[in-house]
């Protein structure tokens, strides 16, 4: 067994031993290493926090199982060591976790289903949330924010509820774009059950992804620690309706303890499904957005055409327009060979040809054998 | 002829002589009085400025002439020299001409026709603006947050106009509270025409201002000119509805400027009559607000049961309940005698007696030979 398989073995059995989020336990790998610990966890040769967070299910080793149980279901357990993790984003949690905001440990590992890397997932991901008992308005706010984020190349994090994620991530989909199901139980699991297919669709195109094993079923407290992963994975988090005591709003209080942007879209005065945007916005905790422009300027990001930005915040602001056009006609998922890129950007491809490289110097783009790729850049 | 008759003469010809604001001719005013102001311009016995502000109109001498067409409608003419004059409201035109922002200069007097006395209407008074092509939804909140103020005895101001301005002037009058209409053209003009019979019905119960004379026709730059007064005159200005470019965001603005306490409604998204709101409220000109109770939480006020601000903001936020009330009962305009402070606080005499003292030590308050009197405190 290889030294990442063996890692790999590892982290699939401590994330069954016990329920996230778990601080001690976190920190207990992050010192020993995933081999180790998990082997002292199983002896409960660890300090009593560590003991205290495993010691009811430290003989559940499914590790293995749980493994082929994903994999029969394509699912994969990426895990810190590997390429694909989120390093990145996910570091906000241990930030927070060490000002002493509570609850926020950083995720052992995460099953992922789905074609899309998660570590390129998150390049300047916007999560949309909302109430599940969204009214028409707010499913069709969330429906046209989730489709002009995705068609402008954002990818839409949310959480595959009722309401206002449905509709998020049907928008998404709509658009072709990539769209992220961060679930609050298994990631084999179809809850609800009325989103089966649309949990299907997400798997097929972009990704669904979860902290619990395999099996694990859906419970309140799992939607709550799941919202600190769909605050954390993401640059910032629109909520589209929520009221007053909706869990949208600890999302968004959540996204704003871990320094994330927080926005909120208003609605009618006299929709109570709105009166949860309203308050977070008069308290001053999620500033106002009414469209996906408006979005991705307090988001501190481009996109696309038709944006405005009041005040430049990019790092493609730099960019001439030619070079613009061909940095927009770049994904991040897929290298693209140079006849396609002039063709979507409506740039001769002797130009586009030179303008590539001058791309990849400023680590806006990176050549491989089957064409261009965007660079995941941060502003 | 008494001194104050001499004084509203002249004041009644130089509010014909110059277009306000006139910045020279106030400041030239303020310097020589208005009866030695008066005469020099009719001489053009006076600084260059103040000649430039009045040589097209200083043979216009109707000075008597207005104040007896305005009698005969039941208008009379306010001047800083009466106890009515709202001149502590008006000082914040002052402080910011003084800061340097332009068109601020303070009326020269006031045209009114109304049972209430100008001084009393501005207490706690709240201005309702927005745009004259409303929809539904927005004369809908409008009205209602008219008659919700108006029943809880605040004072509600706006321009009169189509639209977000008639809506809240009538949800006022259903309440059978105070509503002053504050105009751009004459207060005897009845413009919009349609208004004719509800600028009646305000001046009736309220007051109908103007610092226009007598059959002065509406014009654009009036209504802007005007709006200043509608923002200085109150303590705060609530943008109901308003289009990205509609003048309601000019009172907004200059509300702003005057250190008023801007509000905004929100509304869909989708909604060109909120774009302007939403701009308020996103660029943080404007705190989002929702009802009646969040108003009067950001204007800083309580005003009346049921308003539960969840932040204290107001400097008498300190003051025990029997304090509060005696200061309330205090004017910032005239002096009050204990006996009255006790009937109108319903507090007995001896109890006011030993806390007026306090109120005084704590800067609420100032002894004068008439009696007590509230000290302009800024929170």
């Amino acid at each position: 067994m290889s030294e990442l398989e063996a890692e790999r073995l590892a982290r699939s059995y401590l994330l069954r031993v016990a329920e996230p989020p778990a601080p001690a336990l976190a920190g207990f790998v992050g010192e020993f290493g995933p081999v180790v610990a998990a082997e002292r966890v199983r002896r409960a040769d660890c300090p009593p926090k560590v003991r205290d967070e495993t010691a009811a299910r430290r003989a559940h080793d499914y590790a293995e199982r749980d493994l082929e149980r994903a994999a029969a279901d394509e699912t994969r357990l990426v895990i810190p060591e590997d390429d694909e993790w989120p390093a990145w984003p996910l570091l906000s949690l241990a930030v927070a976790q060490g000002r002493g905001v509570s609850g926020m440990a950083p995720p052992l590992a995460l099953w992922v289903r789905g074609p899309v890397k998660l570590g390129e997932a998150v390049d300047q991901a916007i999560a949309i949330v909302g109430a599940r008992a969204a009214t028409g308005y707010g499913e069709h706010n969330a429906a046209e924010v989730g489709y002009h984020l995705a068609s402008r190349g954002i990818p839409v994090f949310s959480g595959a509820a009722f309401g206002i994620d449905g509709a998020a991530h049907r928008g998404a989909l709509s658009a072709d774009g990539t769209t992220v199901a961060v679930l609050g139980c298994g990631a084999d699991v179809e809850y609800p059950a009325q989103h089966a297919t649309l949990l299907r669709n997400i798997g097929k195109v972009g990704a669904v992804v979860s902290e619990y094993p395999p099996g694990t079923t859906p419970a309140r407290h799992r939607f709550l620690v799941r919202n600190r992963l769909i605050a954390a994975l993401t640059e910032g988090t629109v909520v589209v309706e929520a009221g007053r005591r909706s869990g949208a709003r600890n999302t968004a209080s959540t996204a704003g303890a871990l320094g994330k942007v927080v926005m909120a879209m208003p609605g009618p005065v006299s929709s109570g499904m709105s009166a949860g945007c309203h308050a977070l916005i008069r308290e001053g905790e999620a500033t106002l957005v009414t469209s996906v422009d408006e979005i991705l300027e307090t988001a501190g990001r481009f996109g696309a055409e038709g944006a405005e930005p009041s005040k430049p915040r990019r790092r493609t602001d730099r960019l001439g327009p030619e070079a613009l056009r061909v940095h927009d006609a770049l994904s991040t998922r897929s290298a693209r060979p140079e006849e396609r890129l002039a063709a979507e950007s409506g740039i001769p491809v002797e130009r586009v040809r030179s303008l590539l490289p001058e791309l990849e110097l400023d680590g806006f783009a990176e050549r491989s054998d089957a064409g261009w790729r965007k660079r995941a850049a941060k502003t």
